[in-house]
């Protein structure tokens, strides 16, 4: 049996120990504007190096739109999916919902007074890092449970919007939707163009990401699976119907949930698929057990001077965030998956740059 | 709190006491063919007699796609959700998913010979329709359990395409498939027509619902929300992954469980949602609850000659299965819902008529 939690809409895995290297909670700055999506001037991908990666992608589009060739995928099984953290945008050095759930906490706790006297809040509150890092799985759990859940869906899709605003990246010092891969931007669209419906499979909270997906990925709201928590249904005093998001847990998309949760939202297996860690190798293999041509691939962050370098495969640092192994490299491998490397493949990063 | 049954993927409001209103289990014959689905030669909605109900539909179209109006609907906004039981295809006398794991039973026991010792298989086997009536929640549980879960997606995906081609519905002696709603897929298509994602929310099993949506109604599974099940992520003896459907429900979709389904598998608030019974209530109220114009309907089973009768609501039978009360009625009314009698509204039922 894999690991469930019991609540929440966040991957836990490794989340404790990684606290330690939280950078300062972001204060609240002013403005913000989407990342810029210039079209390509010459071909489908321009921010990416000619080299076998941009290779697969481009050759995998061609053959499974041939409708003349043995690999043509009607349009209605165009699936491609996407994991977020890591694949799509910066996961260094904590998830950027995590980086929420600890920021919303003087908020949470100004309305309830009463969490204040708990100690895994006075921790947060506090600000003390190596403190946050000692916090127990069940401590973490409230302050999640008390940041994600009990609102509606609409006030949490607010806050969450209302933050994305005003909170920055600690090492570009920009807003988080800004630090999106823009070689990852020019597949999506890619794969668009060509036919394919684009989905989020993330270890990240489903309603999380959907506030963002849109403006950001061009994936609406729908074509986001991620970890989902419960709602329940009631009525306000003026009668009106709300859901409010609960405290439950109902699949927690990561590692084996994955390709369950794909199975759940999408009901067909995609063609392609894209990881960056373990909790994508499910996804993969679910992927590639399809019939025809089926794209697995996998970024691998080996470039500490655009972004970060971290594995632990390759002699790359070890990594509790995004972790990606030397056993998951020897899987890649062994199986035709392609494997990305930032430095080498990626021209630029960042749309900014 | 509403019933959250401990599993499958059925909705068993109601099962028991109308079991014993089931027609002989239908034998395997042979030949299927999908329902014609004639193109309007007049108008969108050419099975639909002229009246409240038509014009409610044509004219929430016109006003959500006029882009100079008050009322007009983005593109990506146009989501319509719809039941399917007895609101897209008959429900009577019993849900065709249920006649599905009757018939299932003896294939099962053929298998797991060590069920033919327990007393409601055994009672399933016999055909005796009074006894199966008298059969226990828990008794039912542990059949749907059977027949619904244990086996990969694939091969439950492969047993209800197999089983459609030969089922017969009592009354007509046609594939169940063949008896849906025209006036509906009208509806459907002309929402479709006009920029709308159509969506079935169904009490019914997602994955059951799944294998024929795309053919029957042009839904693809990615647009079916329906009652969801656990899936397992695993391997076979050959390293090939493949998931198993389990016993554990994950959804309920149905009464307040449609709205928290919807929210899941779509994350936006429908613009039009269209159902039958008190199941479907929750949906409407949460579909209303938004701004602008919004579609509310509601179909009346009122029509004994060519298809079925019941309520309670205007005086007409009451009914276990597609419960349509007075007081959905009147709650119908005073909000402005639209009531589809399908006697007065419809000029044709089915395709092959």
């Amino acid at each position: 049996m894999r690991q469930r939690p019991p609540f929440s809409e966040v991957s836990r895995r490794t989340l404790l120990s990684t606290l330690a290297g939280l950078p300062a909670l972001s204060g609240t700055l002013l403005s913000t504007s989407a990342p810029a999506q210039t079209t390509a001037p010459g071909g489908a991908l321009p921010s990416w190096n000619d080299g076998a990666a941009k290779r697969a992608i481009l050759d995998f589009v061609r053959v499974t739109t041939n409708r003349t060739g043995p690999n043509f995928v009607a349009p209605e099984d165009r699936i491609a999916t996407f994991d977020q953290d890591g694949t799509l945008w910066v996961e260094h050095p904590m998830y950027t919902q995590v980086v929420y759930c600890l920021e919303r906490v003087p908020t949470v706790v100004a309305k309830e007074t009463k969490l204040k006297h708990i100690e895994s809040f006075k921790t947060v509150l506090s600000g003390d890092r190596e403190a946050m890092a000692r916090l127990t799985m069940h401590d973490l759990e409230k302050i999640l449970a008390a940041t994600l859940t009990g609102m509606s869906v609409d006030d949490f899709e607010a806050e969450v919007k209302k933050w994305l605003e005003t909170a920055r990246h600690s090492r570009w010092n920009r807003p988080y939707t800004e630090l999106v891969y823009q070689p990852m931007l020019e597949v999506l669209r890619h794969l668009r163009e060509n036919g394919y419906k684009t989905y989020i499979a993330t270890g990240g909270g489903q309603d999380f990401v959907r506030v963002y997906s849109e403006r950001v990925y061009g994936i609406p709201p729908e074509q986001v699976v991620g970890t989902m928590g419960g709602t329940k249904f009631g009525y306000g005093k003026d009668g009106k119907p709300f859901l409010t998001k609960e405290p439950k847990l109902l699949l927690n998309d990561d590692h084996a949930g994955k390709p369950e949760g794909i199975h759940m939202m999408i009901g067909r297996r995609p063609y392609a698929a894209f990881g960056n860690s373990i909790g994508d190798q499910q996804m993969l293999e679910w992927t590639a057990a399809g019939a025809g041509a089926r794209l697995k691939m996998l970024l691998l962050h080996d470039d500490a001077a655009r972004e970060y370098a971290y594995g632990p495969a390759e002699g790359l640092p070890d990594s509790k965030i995004g972790t990606f192994t030397a056993a998951l490299y020897d899987e890649a491998k062994k199986n035709d998956w392609t494997v990305i490397s930032m430095k080498n493949d990626w021209r630029r990063i960042f749309a900014f740059e």
